[in-house]
């Protein structure tokens, strides 16, 4: 019923109050750089927060590949009710995960005009990703991008010690 | 899994970040309403948006008291995972909701001096009531109080027109 929709309605305004307190209509890169990071050290944090609440047996996957195929399932059809659509890597550390049709990104108009709207949609999911790989020993750096509305994709760049 | 308590974490993250603005750390009563009033419309705007989605049944359900009741029973446990546990009214457009273990305040210790904090973990949910209220066409104003963590109660007060 409406529970499925909870968290993207809660993120909208999220997103909307950070915006609104821009006293200019057309904020600086700086204002702009700055609610970003909000965003996603806030999804890092409950990234982490979900990260602490999954089952011992995924806390135990010893493989890289096994963590983010796990976030492309189970996380996402958690918070998403869906799954990613692909995930490709070049086994070197470096991870693709393409959502075909990125929920957060769906309400959006499709205009090409809106392109460049789109990173405050995906700030709060990339510090998710990178919370929840946190708290699974994976240290990473998460950056999304849109081609075509509302299709985007996260790269994943895991942070060798 | 994590579903259930994906609203939870982001709720918290949401008050943390409007009270990090707070450069004082004693902030004073206007800036705290304000922050209040940020959340409560938060919650009703997100409200609004869930009453939109609601079943047409639900939409056509002409009796107050059968308003209240369904969102103590479906509202409640869509965003809970709970039914509230009791519902009081005087017949007259008042409606006392009670709810015995608020998840929004359970995390919260419970000694008596964490009571003023309460309101912060409030807020939204006031507003969530209120916005759906809206929605379902009752014009009401409500409002929180806490007797001992992590019980509270609503109040709301229908708005005759």
């Amino acid at each position: 019923m409406v529970d499925a929709v909870l968290f993207e309605f809660l993120h909208t305004e999220m997103v909307a109050e950070l915006w609104a307190h821009e006293a200019d209509p057309d904020p600086g890169p700086g204002e702009q750089k700055m609610n970003l990071l909000v965003l996603e050290s806030m999804g890092f944090r409950v990234g982490q927060a979900l990260g602490e609440r999954l089952p011992r047996e995924t806390l135990a996957l010893r493989e890289e590949l096994d963590v983010l195929k796990f976030l492309c399932k189970d996380l996402w059809v958690a918070v998403f009710q869906k799954q990613m659509d692909s995930l490709r890597t070049n086994h070197q550390g470096t991870y693709v995960l393409q959502d075909s049709s990125f929920p957060l990104l769906i309400r959006m108009a499709s205009g090409l005009q809106y392109v460049e709207e789109a990173p405050k949609f995906l700030a709060f999911t990339c510090g998710l990703l990178r919370g929840t790989l946190s708290t699974l020993g994976i240290k990473s750096l998460v950056t999304a991008s849109v081609v075509a509305l509302p299709a985007c994709r996260f790269q994943v760049v895991v942070q060798r010690s």
